[in-house]
């Protein structure tokens, strides 16, 4: 069975980008520090770990503000497996390498996956540090709450890898 | 030397309470969730320790909020320690118990100690459920980056208790 995992890179207080996010800025002000622990991703220990299984998914299922802002991943996000991104409007220009538009879900497409109920999992690199302020993670959640059940939690100085189930209803 | 350490239990998306908390409803709607873990406090494993390390600290620094919230504690959080609430206005009964008003920091005592560089460490009990709505525990700080060093990390399946050393400038 496939199923849909979120991998997202947060910061202590629930930032995946720092404020001002944009095209040219694609992480917010301060945001790239998210990413240090990337140094380490072809290292033998946990991130390297977790990063080769983030880069073994079969597919890619992504929002039209990351892929804009990820410089729509020179149409391959990795070994040229299907990237579909959620959008209202689909750009007019044919999609690069493996990009397919996908236009029946809103625009955040972890947040409607798991409206959605679609999200099966989440691994989650929750980096010590406090942005204070920017993008946040889970926002515009309905309030209603959705039991989780961890997994598997691998930790190194530079992050820690929580790896949650999604219960359903 | 004393130190000053934040002991907070909070869902994975950030909330230390539900929507809508009062003194009628303490923990918000659906918020008491929160707190499942401990129901293992005086249980030897992890979630034993850290509870006993709480309940060791030598004094309560709380704010006004939470303490309204929690019944005053009726004047002992625990032992007899002193419990310094912030508040803005002293309310004109003595106070209970232990209990002493302070009222030259902000209305959260959390945030005014982080903000004030005063904060040491923080304890944070990660539930794994989403709340989707509520009081957040990192909120209205300044758009600044705070740099952490995660010294200890303890998981159960109730709850995953991350503890951070708070970097000064």
């Amino acid at each position: 069975m496939a199923k849909i995992v979120l991998y997202m890179t947060v910061s202590l207080d629930g930032y995946v980008a720092g404020p001002d996010d944009s095209v040219d800025a694609p992480m917010g002000i301060g945001g790239f520090r998210l990413f240090n622990w990337l140094d380490r991703r072809n290292d033998p220990g946990p991130s390297g770990q977790v990063y080769a299984e983030a880069m073994a998914t079969r597919a890619v299922i992504a929002g039209r503000r990351t892929y804009e802002l990820a410089g729509r991943w020179q149409g391959d996000h990795h070994d040229g497996v299907p990237i579909f991104v959620l959008t209202h409007d689909v750009p007019d220009e044919a999609p690069p390498g493996s990009v397919r538009y996908v236009t029946d879900a809103a625009e955040c497409a972890a947040q409607a996956l798991l409206r959605a109920g679609e999200l099966d999992e989440m691994e989650l690199h929750v980096v010590p540090v406090l942005l204070g302020a920017g993008r946040r993670l889970f926002d515009h959640l309905p309030a209603e709450v959705v039991e989780l059940e961890q997994v598997r939690q691998l930790t190194t100085p530079d992050v820690t890898h929580l790896h949650y189930r999604v219960h359903r209803p």
